[in-house]
């Protein structure tokens, strides 16, 4: 396989960075080609906007989807996107390596995915989902976080995990045609003895393996919903996110 | 009411300049006091990282928010980020005003939550949720999307709109403090004709006015949640996202 990490901490000694060189590591003794974007370190501008373009369809409204479609149309597209798009459509699975802050990315990968995930190479009106520009790769959230696993449960304080996740796996991932592997999630990284540390990275090694044959997550397809891109009368949802009876049995237990 | 508006929009002539322009002429008509922070004008950083720095706590290992406590402590929080500040402890109303990009805030808004909501002045160890460091203080997101709304009910293919927001809601600005009111979308903002613009303006005029008056969303308090910030076993949970049961209620139609 051929694997591209994008890492998003500022910290080289940060535990992110200590789990994507784990990656870096356990994926090549395996066989496999590893590359990595190291976000901080490349100083990625992650602010979407005019500067990126050269030209415009239309000089007195900047409209960004239609300007990366454009730029896409008439192969101008910035180096340091298509540098990263170079890597997107090389690999077979993408792991995105981050601190969840304010219950997201970073900005500077939020960003990333906003210059990077763009209309003409990621999607377009004819490409999304499984259509998307990456259909056929796999991809995977790694992720730490800086508060114990039960505030991300159903009734926990901050939210169920897989909803805050939602918006990357099911709004970005899947939206650009990934097939959506498994997270794995490192929590209350701040406030873990040393021990814990150990045993997290051990688990992610298994778990990077374990993405070699990992099953995706279910979506639904796009026969599935209605002109309003709801879910149609007779077919019974199948995810979590869109069925709350799913979401009732996980929360007690069953 | 003293009112602060961040908008976070590429183009001066977007719908959403258009929302926080109308914002400004309706609530200064009604005797309010409105500021903007115009992210892109102002050419606002959001990278949060090292380089905000004069000092730290520990110079051989960067961590974010122990840095952010250590520079509020010491009176040393850099100039951008101390100017916001004065603008959110001015305030008594917050609108963040933003076009849904990948499910959540373009990277420019989601580094001013990064940098700006920052340990020791919008939270710290002491100060979360309703001890949060903006208490007292209202918010309202404001938001245009590019689809048609159907896609973001709980059937819909992008989820349920309140779950896209829960993160900024409840982990974003309740967690600061802020009283969250009701939101506002314009939704499928590039797909619909000139008299829906018309419309949806006609609307949010009349959803500013109603700011003034708005009850906020209902949060669970800390002595609702047990050690682990799990919501007690006594304790029914009375938001969509904690309970799948009003989720249940609300996708039928009840």
């Amino acid at each position: 396989m051929k694997i591209f990490i994008v890492c998003a901490h500022p910290e080289p000694k940060s535990f992110n960075h200590a789990m994507a060189n784990l990656a870096v590591e356990v994926l090549g003794e395996r066989g496999h080609e590893v590359r990595v974007s190291d976000l901080y370190a490349m100083g990625f501008n992650p602010v979407g906007g005019r500067w990126e373009f050269k030209t415009l369809p239309d000089l007195d409204y900047f409209e960004y989807m239609s300007a990366q479609g454009f730029a896409a149309r008439r192969g101008e597209i910035t180096a340091d996107v298509a540098a990263e798009h170079e890597k997107l459509l090389w690999c077979d699975l993408l792991i995105l390596q981050f601190p969840m802050w304010w219950f997201g990315m970073p900005a500077i990968l939020k960003g990333w995915v906003d210059r990077v995930m763009s209309n003409g190479t990621a999607y377009s009106g004819e490409m999304s989902y499984e259509t998307g520009g990456f259909r056929g790769r796999r991809a995977s959230v790694s992720m730490t976080t800086s508060v114990a696993s039960g505030y991300y449960e159903v009734g926990g304080r901050g939210g169920y995990m897989a909803h805050l996740l939602w918006p990357i796996n099911n709004g970005t991932l899947r939206y650009c045609g990934f097939d959506v592997l498994p997270f794995f999630v490192a929590d209350g990284i701040g406030d873990v003895d040393e021990e814990t540390h150990r045993r997290y990275l051990e688990d992610y090694r298994a778990h990077l393996i374990g993405l070699e044959t990992a099953e995706p997550f279910f979506f639904h397809m796009a026969e599935d919903y209605d002109d309003e891109l709801r879910l149609k009368p007779g077919v019974t949802a199948q995810t979590e996110m869109q069925n709350p009876e799913l979401l009732l049995k996980k929360a007690s237990g069953a």
